[in-house]
C-alpha cells in the first residue's frame, strides 16, 4: 500500500531505535554545538542556499546510528532530503557512500559534526561488537553489553551492540536482579540472597547472581537463581562450572575478556561472554560528509 | 578563614569543572540507570545500612573527573561524605587508593556504576592527552581538541582534556569562528571569506580560517586572519608554512596527527597540534570501587 | 472554506482542551510506559506493518479526552489517521465504536495502554459528573468540582468535568481566593479576612470564605464576599442561609455532597455544589481498542 | 551509629519508594496548584508564622505515601520538620492521628492539598489491594498490578500496590515481554511469537504469551514461554490450564476479577492474579489536615 | 520563637515573591550568562578566595527584586551570605548601601551581572509604578499593570508593580475575562458577548468587557459585565461613563495614559488606570556591586 | 530552484536569529500567559473561524523579531500563514503594514499579545540602537552592547542590536575574557592579569583588560592584551589612550555614554562604544494587530 509506505518512510526508520528521549539526547547535543549560533555560517552563507551531502566511510565498518544521523538533520531543518545506501547493522567498506543527504547549507553545515559525532562513535562500537562477535562465532555463546556505558547515551549505545551482532544484558538497575559481593554480603550468603531477591521482585524478572568461586554455583542454583555470572573466573574454572550446571541455568562469563581470549572463554561452553570493553573503550570509526552548495 | 573555608569546601571543589548544566548531566545520567528503582538494593539491603567505599586505580593513570564522581553521590544521597587523596590532572599510580567515600549503602550502590562511567571516561581522555602532551614537550606547540566528542559531554571531555595537559579549542559553533572549504567556496576565496567574517563578527572573538595548500597562507595573512589551520598537510608543507608565517599568526596542525608522529608535528614550529581522537577514542581506564558494609 | 476547514482539523479539534502543556503531559506518560523502548514490538513486529484499530465502549459513558488519545498518536507518529464517530460530551451506549484509529503497526500497539488510560480515566470523570448533574437538574445548582484532583492531571481533569456537564471551581491557588478556616483564624475573623483581601488581591478576582456556621453569613455578606462556601453544613442550616442570603452572594455548598444526597442540597437552593469525588474518586470507564493488521 | 542515622534520615526513609523522577513529579503537582503564586496566603498570612499540622485518617486505611508527602513539604521549605506516627503498608484506624508536621505557615498552606492528593490516592490504591490480597490469603496467588494506571503516576501507585502486599508485574514495555494477541497473529502462532522473542530479547528478561484458549497451552510451554496469561478465561478453565501446566511454567490469571470473585480464581491454583482496577479505579481514602497557627 | 525565625529565613524572605517557576527562571539567566563557564574567573582567580560586596544605589529608587538577587547568590553557592539593609517596597535614596553580600570570590564574579540585571530591571518598573501611583494619590484609582510585559518575566514584572504601589490586572488569558473588540464582533454585541461568558466560565472568574462608546455601557451593565474597560477613551467620555455606570460596575482606563496625564484621567472617578508602560518601557535603574577580596 | 526554495521557507527566513533554545524561550512566553487555557477564547470563539491579522506600526521604527513573531503563531498552530512586508533591520514608517497573519481565530487570539511582546520589545532595541549608529556615523567606532540584558532574552536582544546596525560584545562570560578591577587586584596588576589569562585559556578566545587609568595603557599593551576597555574615563583621557595606543589594540569606550554624548566619544577615535542602556532600557515602540473574523 504505497500511499501508507511512503507516509510511514520517516519514523518507521527509526522504530528499531527509537525510544520517547531520543529527540532530546539529539536536542541536547546540538545545544552543547551551536548554543547561541553558529558565527562562521551567520557570517558566510547566505540562508537560501541549496547543498548537497555525501556521507562516507574512510574505513571499513559495521554501520549503527544513521536513523539518529537522519533524524538530527529533520530535527535541524525539516526540509532535509536523506537517501541512505545502507541499513544499519551492514558492512560498509571503506571508500563507499554510506548516504547521501540535502538541504539548506546553513543547516547542513550546522548539523555536520554533531551528526558525524553520533554515527562515528555508534558505527565504531558496532565493529568492535562484530569483531568480538566473529571470534566466537562457532561457538553457542552470546556477546552482551554491560551498564559501563558512557553517561547519557547507553540506550543508542546497547542498540550498537545489537546492530553489531551482539546482544543487550540488562539496561539498568531498574530491570533487572544482579546481585553483587556486596548484596550477598549483606545477605549472608549467595543462597539466602537469591532466595529473598525471588520473593521480592516482580514475577517478570530474572534473578542474576555473581559468583567467584565455582563451589558457590550449587548454592546459586540451589537457591533457583536464572542466571549465574562467573566473576573473574579462570577458563579452567569455567570449564568445570560449564559441567556442574548441564544447562541447568544460564552462565555468564565477565572479566577480563578481551578479543585475543574471547574464543578461548567461548570455547568452555558458557551462555554469554559480557564485555565492557564494547561500550566504553571502542574507538569511533572515521566518517566523512562533503558538502557542495548548488547555484 | 577557617569557617568559610569549611562553608566551601563543597561547591569550591568543583568550580574549575562547574557549569551551570552540570548537574543536569549527572541526574540523566543516573536515571539512564536508575529509571524505576534499584530492583536489586529495594530487595535485599536495608535502608539504614552505612557503608564506606575505596576508589583504587587499576593502572597507572592521569585522573580526571572527581568533583564529578563527587557531586554525584552528593546529588543522590547528601549525607555521602568524600575523601580524596588526589587531584584532578594528578598522575595516580595502579594500585593506589584515588578516594575514599562513605555514606548510606543504598546510595552508594546505586550511584556506584555511574560515578565509575564518568571517571574511568574522563580520566581516559587526561591520560591519553597527557601522552601527546609529553611527545611534544620539548617543543613550543599546544596539544589542543577539537568538536569531535562525545555527544552531550563536551564541556567535560574539554575539561579533561585541561587536565591532561592540553589546551581547548573554541567549545563550539558559538564562541569562535574556523572557516572551512565549503564556507572558502562560498564566499569566492580564502581572502574574501576572512575579510566578510571580520566585517560582521564580534570583535572579542578570533577568525580561523583552514588552508589546504601553503600558497593560500600569504592570502590568509593579507585578509587579517588570527588563526590559521594547516589540514591535513605533509609535515614538509607545514615547515614551509611556519618560515612563511614568520610568527604572524597561530598555525594549527590538523588531520592524520598520531601519538607516534606527534612529534614530527611539533618540531616543525606550528603553534597547535589538534587531536579528535584525545576526545572521540579514548579508551576507559580501569577504576574500580569497593564497599564495605558496616552494621 | 474547505481548505482552511481541512488546515485547522488537526489542532482545532483539541481546542477547548488545549494548553501549553498538553504535549508535556503525553509525552511523559509515553516515557513512562515505553521507556527505553518497546521490547516487545521490536522482537515481533514489522516496522512497515500498516494497522488499524477500533475503540469500544465496553459500558455506557459520556466521553472524554478524545482528542489527547488522537494527539497521543499523532506524538508517537505523524501518519497516524483518526476518525472519530463521537464528541466528547456525548453519551456512547455500550458495544458503540467510539473511534478509528489507522497507522504503523508499532505506533498502534506502544500507544495503546496509555492513550486508553487517559481515555478511560477522563471519561470515567465526565460519566460520573454526568451522574450528579442529571441528580440535580431540576434545581440552579452547579454541579462543580475541587482542587482534589490526581497530581499531574488536574488541567484535564477539570476538562473532564466540563465535559459532564459540571463547571469548574477555580484552577489552583493562583486564580481564586479561598479563605478558609486557618486564613480567618491568623485575620481575626470572618470580616477583617474578607476586607484584607479585598484590599490587596487583583480586582478580577472574586473573593471567596468558607463559613461553619450559620450566623457567620452576614459578617461574610458585610465585607463585600463574592462567594461564600458552607463548609460542611446540614441541609436545614443551608435553606436558612439560602434565606438570609437573599441572592446577594453565591452560596456554595461542600462537604459530604453524594450522589444519594446531592438533589436534596440543591433543593436548598444553593448556587454551586462542589464534590471532590468527581475527580478523585470516580472509577475508570471501560473502553477497548483492537487492532487488525494490514500487509 | 547514631550520627549516621540521623544524618540520613531524610533520604533513607524514602529509599523505597524513590527514583530519580521523584521529585520532578511532587515539583509539577506543586506548579500545577501554585502556578503564579497563592493569592489567599499572599494577601492574609505573615511569612514568618509557625505553624503544626496534625494528618488524620478519617477512615481505616492501609498507609502508602507517605514519604512521598514529607518530601513535598521539604521541597516547598527545607524547614519543615515531620513527625511520622505510621509506616507505608501499616493500618490506620479512623481517627488515628498519622503524622505531625510543622513550617512556617505559608508552607503548609500552599503544600497542604497537593500532599493530600497524593496521600489520599496512594493510600487508596493500597487499601484497596490489601481487600484483594487478604480475599486471596489462603492460597498461594500473587495479587499483581498491571499497566492500566493513571498517567504520570505508574511507578508510585506500583510502589501503592507493594505496600498493599501486592505485587508488581512488569513496570512497562521496556522490562518485560508480554506477547498479546496483536503479536502472535503477526508472527502466525504462539509457538512462533515465544520462539522470536526468545531469539531476540536480553537473556534477562522473562517471555510472557497470553493464550484464550487452553489449548494453546502445550504450545506456549513447548515454545518455551516463562509466563503465560490466561485472558479472560472461566474458572473452569482455569484449573484445566494449572492441571495441565503441572507447574512448568507461571500462570497468570487476567481479566474480570473483582473483590467477590477473587477468591475463586486463586483456588484454581493460578500464580498470579491481575487486576487493573488497583490503579484504575480505587476510590481515594479520607484524609485530612488541621492546622494551628502560632504566633 | 527564635529558632524558627531562624530557620525560615532564607524561605520566608522571598514568600511574597516566591512561586514554583521562581528558581529555573534564575537558573536559566545564569546558564544563559555563564554557558558553558566563566573563562576569566577560572583562568585569574583561585577557589578558595572568600569575598564581600555592596550593592549599591546609584540613583534613588523604589526596590524590587532583593528576593530574587539572594536567592540567585545561594543557588550559584548555597554559601553564600546575604545582609539586606533595606525591602522591596522601600525607597532607597541615591548613594546607600541596599545590602551587602559575601561568598567565595568565584561565586560573587560569575553572579554579579544576572544578579544586577534582576534588581535594576525589577526596581525599575517599581520606581516607574511609584511615579504613576504619586500622580495619583488624591483619587481612588488603583494603577494597575497590563499583559504587556517582558517574556518570561511576568510574574516577577507584576509583582515589582505591586512593590511600587500599583495593583495586579489578570496575570494571563487564564485568570480573567477581558472581552474585546473581536470576541463582540465574534459574538455579535456586548451584551450577548457578556452572557455567553457569563454562562460558561467558572463563578470564580469576573467578566470584564471592553467597550470603546459610551453608549455601550448600559448594554454592558444590564448583561451583568463586572468590569468595563473604557478604551482610548477621551477623559470627557471617561467621566460621562463614571456619572452613567454610579458605581454599579468597576471602570478601567486604558490606552495613552502617561505620567503626564495619568492625574486628569484618575479625577473622572474610574476605579482603574492600567498603564502598559510600567512593564514594557520602564528604564533601567542603576544599582553597581563593588567587591572586596579578603586574604 | 523553486521547489527548494519554497520548502525552506519556514527555517530559513529565521536562520539568522535561529539558535536551538529559541522554541523554548517562545513556548515559555506562550505558557506563562496561557497557563491552563484561555478562558476567554474558549467561551467566546468557535475553534473553526478563520481570522485574518494586519500587523501595524504606530510609530517609525526598525524592526526586529519578525521571525521570533513568525515562529510563534508557527508553534500555536502550524496551519497558521504569514505574509512579511519588511524585512528586520529594515526602517518601517509609522502607519505601515508590516505583515498579515491568517489562521484559525482561536490562535491568532491566544498569540497576539505575547507575539506583540518580543516584537515591540525587540524592535525597540534595534530604533535605540540606530539612533546610536546614527549619532556616530561619521566616525569608525562600532556601537556594541553588552552583557546588561534582560534575563532570559540575551540572545534575541544581542540579535535587535545587530539589526539596528550595532555589533555585539561578548554573549556571555563563556566566550570571552573581560578581566575587570576585581581579577586585577586578585593577580597583583593588570600587566600580570593578562598574562595569565593569555597563557591559560583557548588560543581562540581575544583577552579584554579593564583599565580606568590612561598610564596602565602601556602595561596592558605589553602584556599583550587585545582589547582595551577604558572605564568611565573623560572624554580627553579617551583622546589620549587613542594616541598612545596608536592603533596596536581594539580601544573601547565604556560607561556614562549617552545618545548626547556619543558622536563626542567617537570623535575620540576608539574603536567600540559600547552602550548598555541599548538592551536595559530602550522603551517598547507600538505596534499593533487588527483582527477580521471570516465566516
Amino acid at each position: 500500500m504505497p500511499l501508507h509506505e511512503e507516509r510511514m518512510t520517516g519514523r518507521s526508520k527509526t522504530a528499531e531505535v527509537w525510544f520517547p528521549e531520543l529527540d532530546s539526547i539529539i536536542r541536547r547535543a546540538l545545544e552543547e554545538d551551536i548554543g547561541s549560533g553558529d558565527l562562521t555560517t551567520r557570517a558566510l552563507i547566505k540562508p537560501g542556499i541549496w547543498s548537497r551531502a555525501t556521507v562516507e566511510a574512510n574505513e571499513t565498518l559495521i554501520l549503527a546510528g544513521l536513523p539518529v544521523f537522519q533524524r538530527l538533520f529533520q530535527l535541524l531543518e525539516p526540509s532535509c532530503l536523506f537517501h541512505p545506501s545502507f541499513c544499519d547493522g551492514e558492512r560498509v567498506s571503506a571508500g563507499k557512500i554510506i548516504a547521501n543527504v540535502e538541504g539548506p547549507a546553513p543547516a547542513l553545515l550546522m548539523g555536520e559534526r554533531v551528526a558525524l559525532n553520533f554515527l562515528q562513535h555508534l558505527s565504531g562500537i558496532a565493529t568492535m561488537t562484530r569483531h568480538y562477535v566473529d571470534a566466537v562465532q562457532q561457538w553457542d555463546a552470546r556477546v552482551v553489553d554491560t551498564r559501563k556505558t558512557t553517561p547519557g547515551l547507553r540506550v543508542l549505545e546497547k542498540y550498537a551492540v545489537r546492530k553489531g551482532g551482539g546482544f543487550n544484558h540488562r539496561m539498568g538497575l531498574f530491570d533487572g536482579i544482579l546481585i553483587k559481593e556486596n548484596h550477598i554480603a549483606a545477605c549472608g550468603g549467595v543462597g539466602e540472597a537469591v532466595r529473598r531477591a525471588r520473593a521480592e521482585v516482580p514475577h517478570t524478572v530474572k534473578v542474576e547472581v555473581e559468583i567467584d568461586r565455582v563451589d558457590q554455583l550449587e548454592e546459586a542454583l540451589a537457591a533457583g537463581a536464572d542466571i549465574v555470572l562467573l566473576d573473574n573466573m579462570s577458563v579452567e574454572n569455567m570449564s568445570m562450572a560449564v559441567q556442574i550446571n548441564r544447562k541447568r541455568t544460564l552462565l555468564e562469563a565477565s572479566g577480563g575478556i578481551r578479543l585475543e581470549n574471547a574464543a578461548r572463554v567461548a570455547a568452555t561452553g558458557v551462555d554469554l561472554i559480557s564485555v565492557g570493553a564494547l561500550t566504553h573503550s571502542s574507538p569511533s570509526v572515521d566518517i566523512s560528509m562533503h558538502l557542495y552548495m548548488e547555484e
